[in-house]
This record gives C-alpha cells, sequence and structure tokens, in this order.
C-alpha cells in the first residue's frame, strides 16, 4: 500500500493558510499515487495551542477547517489531526483526535489514547482520553491508526513505563496490519535517532509496516523537526522525511528490504538548523520580517547573529555595538569584522552619555555607597533601552544571546542582556557553545577567532571575567547538567567529585536566580530539560538541596 | 468530638520550620482538649510545589519532615498533608496524601482521588490518583478524610461535574459520620462564600458535620485565604476561621444549633486584605524586608503603595517619583501628598537628563522618523532602570503598579513599568481600582483625591490621555471579561451591544499583546481568570476571533 506522508508546518489558529496548504499537498500525493494520506497531530489548529483549546470560537473554527478539507477530499483517504468534542459528562469536553477523511465527510475518527502531562506538555488540562482503539478497515487491511504518544509506550524499548495501556498492542490484537502515527514530536538534540530506534523496535517486534508523519516547524519555544519515518515489517527504513523543513512523499510501505539509510548530520549541524527555524518561524509566524541584537564581541552573540542571517537573511538582521567604559577595544573590532563577514548591517551606539545621565540622577540616592551590581546593571540596561527604541522604531524584534549556563545561575541582567523576543540560545550551554562556533567556522572564518578564544567577559566592570564569578565552563556545565536536568541532590554530584563549595556556589546561584527566569523571554527548547514552560519552579521558596 | 483546626501560613520547601510551627500549633490545639487534630494539604512541603516536585531531594526532605513530626505528636491523632511515593508502576511516583499521625508513627494514609489539572493547577503532571478511599476508625467514628478537590464534586451543588468519581459519597456509603477535609484552596474575589455555600449542601445533603481546614498564606501569585469552616450536620456553622491570618481553634462538631454567623466584610476589604497579604508572603518568603515603587500620581501607583504601607510598614516602603517633560505638575503633588500621608520615604529622581542622553546617542539612526512609542517607552524604561538601580542598590524589591486592564490590552511598557518583583494589581480591572480607592478613602483621604478623579494619563507625549488610546474603562473592563474570562466570541460580544469596531480593537489589543504578559512580574490572582500560569496562550499564533 503506498501511504501519502504530508510533513508540513502549520501556524496556530492560521486555519485557512493550514487548510490551504494540507489540500495542496494531499492533492500532489494522490497525483503520485497515494492510496492513503497522513498529515500531522492537531495539524489543523496548530500546535501546541494550549488555552486557545478554553475558547469554543477555537474551537468551532477547527471543526469548520475539518469540513472544509473534507471537501476536496476524494476517494483517496485523508487521516488528519484536529481537536473533536467529546460529549459525555463527566469528562473534557474535547479530544485529540485523528479524522479520516474521504469523499466530502468524516468516515473515521480515532480519539488519543496516551495524553502526555509533563516537560511541556499539558493534555491532561484539555483533552479526555479514548476509551478503546480499534483498527480502521481499508482496502483488506486493518490500519492502526495512533497519534503521537499512543506509541511511546513500548515496554521492551522503555526502562518504564509510563501509562498503563498500550494502545499499539491493543490494535495489533485486534489484527492491525499497518501502523500509523500523525506526530507533533518536539525535537531536542538526538531526538531524531531515538524515536527511530523507537519505532525501529515496535515494527519489528510486532512484525508490521509502521509509517509516522512528523509535524515540522517552530511555535515558540518548541521546535518539531520532521524526520517522519516509513518502515517496513522488519523495522528497516523504507523513507525518512527531511529534517527541519518540510516534506511530503509518498513510500510503499510493503517493500521487504530497506530502500534508505538513516545518515544524520553531526549534532552541531542539526542544533544549529532547528535554531535557525526556531528563529525563522517565530519571526515569521509572529509577522515580523527581521530581527535587530546586541553585538558584544562575545562568542554568544555572534553565534546569535550567524543564526539570524542563516533563518533571515543579512538583509534581515542589524547588529548593534554598544560600548561603555569598560569595553574592550576588541569587542568592538570582532562585533565589526562579525558585521562585515555576514554582511549585515551594523551600528555603534555607545551608551556612554546615557550611563553618565543615570549616574547624575542617582548620584545624591547613591552617596556614600559602594559600587555593586547596580552600576553594572544599569549599563546591561541602556543596551537594552537601545535594542527596544530601535525595535520599536523599525517594527524589528529583538533576540536576545544569553546561554543557558547564563541563564541557570543568573549571570545576566534581567531588562538588560535579556531584554528580546527570544532567547535564541537559553537552551544551550557554553560548552555547546564553543562546539557550535567551531563547527561554523569550519570552513572558513565567520566568527571572528578572538570571539572564540578570549575569556569570557560581561565587560561591566574593569577587568571583570565572568570565571571572577563563576567556576570554568567545564564544570559549570557539568554541576548543571547533574542538578537541572538529571535533579540530582548535593550530595550526589559532591559524590561525583566535585568541590563542595563550587557545588554549593552554583546551586545557591539557580535557586536565587528564579525571578529572572520566570521573566525571560521564550527560549528555544533543544533539551530534555529547558527552562520555561516545560519547567515550572516557584520563587518564593527555601528548598535548599542537601 | 473536638476537632482542632491548624490554619496556618506555611512556605514551600522551609521544611525546618513548617514542622516547628506545626508542632507548636499541635501542641496548643491538644492543651485545649482537641481530640483528633487538622492541618493542611500539602503543609509540610508548602503549596504549591510544582517542579520541586520532580526533585528526589525535596520528597525525601518532606518524608522526614513527616517522620520528625510524628515524633512529637502523642495520643492525640494529627492529620496533615504531605507528599507520598507510590510504588505501582505504571504510574506516577507520588501521591498528594494525608497522614494520620499518632504516638510517633504515621498510622493512616489517605491519597487524593481528585487531581485538578486547570487554571493554575497542575496535579496531573506530578500525583497518580487513590484508586479507592475508606474512612478511618476513631473513638468510635468513621472519620472521611478527603483532601480539598475531593470536596468540589458535588452533584447537586455544581452545573457540571468535572470527574467521575464523588469520594465524598464513597466514604458516607462506607458509613462516615464526620467529613474532614485538607485544603490548599486559593482565593479569588467570593470564594470564600461559594465555598461555604459548597460546604454547607454537602453537610446537609448527607446529614454529617464537616471540618474543612484552609491553607493561609501567599505563595508567588496564589494567596489562601484560610476561612476555615465547621459545619454541624444541618450545615450550620460551628466555626469560621479568619481570613487571611493564621488562626487555630478547637471546634465540637456534634452540636445541634449554629453557633457562629458568617458575616463578610465588604468586597473592598477582603481584596485589600487579600492583596496585602499577597506582598507581605511574597518579600519575606523571598527573604526581603522592603519594597520601592514608582509614584505617578495616579491611582494605581498610589493603591500599590497604600497595600505595601499596610503589608511591610511605612519604614519599608520607599516612593519614587520619576518626572520628565511631559510629566504634569499634579503628578508630582500628588505622589508627594500621597507619600506624607503614607509616612513613606520619597525621592524625586528626574528621568530627563537620561532621556535627552538617550535621544542623543539614538539621533543618528532616527533621524528623519517620526516620534512614535519608541520615544514613549524610552521614558517607561528610564523609570525602569531607575527603580532597578535602587533596587540593586539597596535590596528591595520593586513592585510594579499596571493593573488588569493595561494588562490586558498592552498599555503598558515592556521592561519600563513593567519592571518588577510582583505585580500587585495585575488581576484588578482598573474600574475595581477605582472602588477599592473609594474603600480606601472610606474615613479620611489617603489616595489624594487628584488621584482619583483626574482623568489616567501615562504622560509620555503632550497631553496623553489613556482615552485616547482606549475606551472608556467601564466598556473596556466589560468586554474584557467577556472575551478572556469568559471566552466568549466576537460575535457574542457585539451581540451583547458593544460597538463592533470597539471590540474588534479591544480583541486585537490583547492578542496581539500576549508577548508583553508572556515577560511580566509574576501577579497576585485575585479572580478566576488572572493573566499568569494559570493561562497559557501561545505567543506566535494568528488565531483571530470571529
Amino acid at each position: 500500500m503506498k501511504i501519502g506522508v504530508l510533513q508540513l508546518n502549520s501556524t496556530i489558529g492560521d486555519y485557512a493558510a493550514n487548510r490551504d496548504k494540507l489540500v495542496a499537498a494531499y492533492e500532489r500525493v494522490c497525483a503520485s499515487g497515494a492510496e492513503f494520506v497522513i498529515a500531522p497531530e492537531l495539524f489543523l489548529c496548530g500546535y501546541p495551542p494550549r488555552d486557545l483549546l478554553l475558547r469554543p470560537d477555537f474551537i468551532e473554527a477547527n471543526l469548520a477547517a475539518v469540513v472544509e478539507v473534507a471537501a476536496r477530499v476524494g476517494v483517496v483517504p485523508l487521516c488528519v489531526g484536529f481537536v473533536d468534542r467529546n460529549e459525555t459528562r463527566p469528562g473534557r469536553p474535547l479530544t485529540n483526535s485523528a479524522a479520516v477523511l474521504q469523499n466530502g465527510t468524516i468516515i473515521w475518527r480515532q480519539i488519543k489514547s496516551l495524553l502526555p502531562t509533563y516537560d511541556v506538555f499539558d493534555e491532561d488540562r484539555y483533552f479526555e482520553p479514548a476509551k478503546s482503539v480499534a483498527p480502521f478497515e481499508f482496502q483488506g487491511r486493518k490500519l492502526g491508526i495512533t497519534i503521537c504518544e499512543d506509541i511511546w509506550n513500548d515496554a521492551d524499548f522503555w526502562p518504564e513505563r509510563l501509562y498503563r495501556r498500550d494502545p499499539i498492542k491493543e490494535l495489533i490484537a485486534q489484527g492491525a496490519d499497518l501502523i500509523l502515527n500523525i506526530s507533533a514530536s518536539p525535537w531536542c538534540v538526538g531526538k531524531e535517532q531515538t524515536r527511530l530506534a523507537m519505532l525501529q523496535r515496535v515494527a519489528r517486534d510486532e512484525r508490521v509496516p509502521l509509517v509516522q508523519v512528523n509535524l515540522v516547524g517552530a511555535n515558540d519555544e518548541l521546535i518539531f523537526d520532521g524526520h517522519s519515518v516509513a518502515l517496513n515489517r522488519a523495522g528497516e527504513p523504507l523513507a525518512l522525511g527531511k529534517g527541519f523543513a518540510e516534506d511530503v512523499f509518498v513510500v510503499e510501505v510493503d517493500e521487504p528490504v530497506p530502500t534508505v539509510t538513516a545518515q544524520w548530520p553531526v549534532p552541531e549541524e542539526q542544533l544549529f538548523r532547528a535554531l535557525s527555524l526556531g528563529i525563522r518561524d517565530y519571526v515569521t509566524k509572529c509577522k515580523f520580517k527581521s530581527v535587530v541584537l546586541g553585538l558584544s564581541g562575545g562568542i554568544d552573540s555572534a553565534i546569535t547573529a550567524v543564526l539570524a542571517v542563516d533563518a533571515l537573511g543579512a538583509d534581515n538582521v542589524l547588529g548593534v555595538s554598544m560600548p561603555a567604559r569598560y569595553s574592550s577595544s576588541g569587542s568592538l573590532t570582532d562585533a565589526e569584522a562579525l558585521a562585515k563577514n555576514l554582511g549585515i548591517r551594523y551600528e555603534v551606539l555607545p551608551i556612554e552619555p546615557g550611563f553618565k545621565a543615570i549616574e547624575g540622577q542617582l548620584a545624591g540616592v547613591f552617596s556614600g555607597t559602594k559600587p555593586n551590581e547596580a552600576e553594572e546593571n544599569i549599563q546591561s540596561r541602556l543596551r537594552g533601552v537601545t535594542l527596544m527604541a530601535l525595535s520599536n522604531k523599525f517594527g524589528s524584534l529583538v533576540l536576545t544571546t544569553g546561554n543557558k549556563s547564563e541563564m541557570a545561575v543568573g549571570y545576566c541582567t534581567l531588562y538588560g542582556d535579556m531584554c528580546g523576543a527570544l532567547a535564541v540560545i537559553a537552551d544551550v550551554f557554553k560548552t555547546d557553545i564553543y562546539k557550535l562556533a567551531r563547527w561554523i567556522n569550519r570552513e572558513q572564518v565567520i566568527i571572528p577567532t578572538d570571539s572564540i578564544t578570549k575569556p569570557p567577559s560581561a565587560e561591566l566592570r574593569p577587568d571583570q571575567k565572568d570565571q571572577d564569578s563563576l567556576p570554568e565552563y567545564e564544570t559549570l556545565d557539568a554541576i548543571l547538567q547533574l542538578y537541572v536536568v538529571e535533579n540530582l541532590s548535593k550530595a550526589e554530584i559532591i559524590q561525583r567529585g566535585f568541590a563542595a563549595a563550587v557545588v554549593n556556589d552554583v546551586i545557591n546561584k539557580v535557586t536565587f536566580s528564579e525571578y529572572k527566569r520566570r521573566q525571560a523571554a521564550p527560549g528555544l527548547k533543544v533539551s530534555p530539560r529547558a527552562f520555561g514552560s516545560g519547567r515550572r519552579i516557584p520563587v518564593a521558596q527555601r528548598f535548599r538541596a542537601s
């Protein structure tokens, strides 16, 4: 059987555009011989719609879109994700569902069984799960139609199952001889490989072919990577969708031998493509075209600028250097060299006059006090004021350039360098930033070598270096990985060989800077545990890890 | 039977303090003749612990605290909320549980059955629900021990039940003759009355006495009001805990006739007390003592200052006037008069020199452009820079003064007047702000009359008034109530008699300003639908209500 796979990018709430894109792609795969066509989870409303699901008009518009798409569907069925109403009470009023459309109408519905409610997922907040699943009979076959998480509960693949039910086993028990999975599965580093391995295990164990269509595109923090998969009954790949780009193809699922081989780009390239897609979709889905960012001469802003140029084109990126009294001359020359290498517009707007004015304004109340982070933060905040003024004047979004290591320990200024619409590298540790920079420079110097090799500095006081306040980034990132990502206790981290005083200091910094992250710009999520909507920590709390 | 009710304020993660406070109060009610003592839901770890629950060390500390409390409990049982481990798999690894402690050990456990997963609640994210409930037999009685939401599913009280199960009915069917409910039920305007009416209905219908202990105190956005309740089997009140304050009392539940009458302060007073508690607990639980805020001479900053003084004392509040070229002379005199009335420290720190400096900095890039919100926002952001500098220098938290109407339509400057640790009145519509101001001034003029009567203005351009950009607040707030709180469609709102153009404009402003709210300070929640953690809307989305 030939399955048409529509790996497309939809925009939340843009029903007309999502509908038209879906229909056009459906017609294309039909013309290429598809016998059954699949499109991603909640494609018509976009993913994740979050609390828009609580709006009856949003649900109505989604149901209307299904009817409009159905009107364009002929004899070849199209299976697509939508939000259905659940009329049974008690129970949540909605379901996350797949509709099979044919000859103008909905001929089959399958409700999602397993509703992820962890990390960034809140599906229990909105949806009632399926009570049962059943195969859809078509052309003498039994198609097991599943939605995303439904396939992520394999007892053999995972050390611990999250859910009681296993919809795949239930479908196989009812004779399903082809598993289809429509997904909106967000990416993090390495996810495309875990996902493929998991799907291969399912196909091989159940001895059925399997096709998964995954959403592509970014929405706020989440990046959907595509990488759709078609496997034969031996679990061998028959087709693999592109990564981080739309892809529409037809695959014959009954091929006994593999027809493609999985070949993955190096992790740095995958990360680069993910972040670039994240920028492009955030900016364009918000109906902006261009961005502005501060260029400090350092590695973080350099990488963010390179990504922005890849995402939006050099003409749509403005780099701004905002030197003050503690800026090194290297900062200016490195920023300028980067701008030249990238071919972007570049402005130098010194903040020194503003800094002097604020010092004068506060001279009376500050008299007799010692310089502290108050003066440092004024400089950072004046840079924020400058970038936001450019944004407000010219209609460009500000990109923030902070990395995950800084965000974790609060080595950043709220309303200062944290200003911006999107935090591009907020989920990338500093040690990975260096790897990414070396990958970017693999063929030619795009990021000035000096930006990579000089000791990192915020340059907010004389001769300041990051490592005056923080441990070496190798150490810091290792501790953060254990504390923030793996939730280890202080004692367990010390047992791994880190100095108690250093561990203590890092944990205290993480705890104390929660209030900054609460007000941070949305950050692109590329790890299993990002700061942002998937990590919810009270600010007013006194737990101290022991 | 005499029930001891411990309506106490706990701090998330402060196990030692929560434990000691609990034990001291337990000993007090035992001395007063209590035969069975109850304390709030998740009291030992504090509520809501959110993703701290994902940390094994947090769970360990909570279990250790239960053991430590048990060691101090004698023959009079103490029932208190804690986080228990759930060892069965598949299933979430934790439960939200009640422990009955007696003679040094845990003698009974009851798991919460109904897990709220809506609005600010995410309990499905963490907890496995009870499979069943059973009464706890004690002194010849059967105590039905329930946890918060367990009692909120009465089929007769609510037009629509949320859950399939009704733990109260299950307990009654097993002979429960006294219902106990340990709660962390957050407040919104009128909630104390809804809650009492609901509990009265349960007691009366089941013909059992009922005692609910509710948490008191604020944690980030949430304000727990206390107002614990004891009812006889006719549903008549036997005891009512204080509102917005700790209260510890003993009540004989078998009194056949009511012994107290519910008398509620006016809504403005309740709101005032809630917001004051919200400030005090946020500031003190974050280990700060004092606050600083901008005084514009307007009503919003005036009310915030009055609340701050009530919460923290006049000595701990600094008011700052930051005039610029468009500030009216009335702004300064009104701000000064307020500061005098409140007896707080007051500084005048004009931002004009900073504004001139930034204008100079940007003169080149801005040349040939017309003044727009860029110049307006620079002024607001320089005020943010000033307040944050004072905060960083003197260790005071900044309070933001924006109201819900402004926050809804984005009539506020991100990183400007939105700067701050806590948004005190962010969930109060402007029309309610006026009511609150009149209540504050009921006996004497505290807020200068002119601040209440003059047309509201941001004073960021010549002769600016709020109503140049916004409909009258009566109209705006009515539309916002229908759109944001009640989720009505555009057509439905117009049907209620509002002009289509106005409705359209308001809805567009709400939609377009989502990015500002994403980065807003935590705001005290006092309505059923606040901006903040209980309202989750994508930023990059294009749904337009029809």
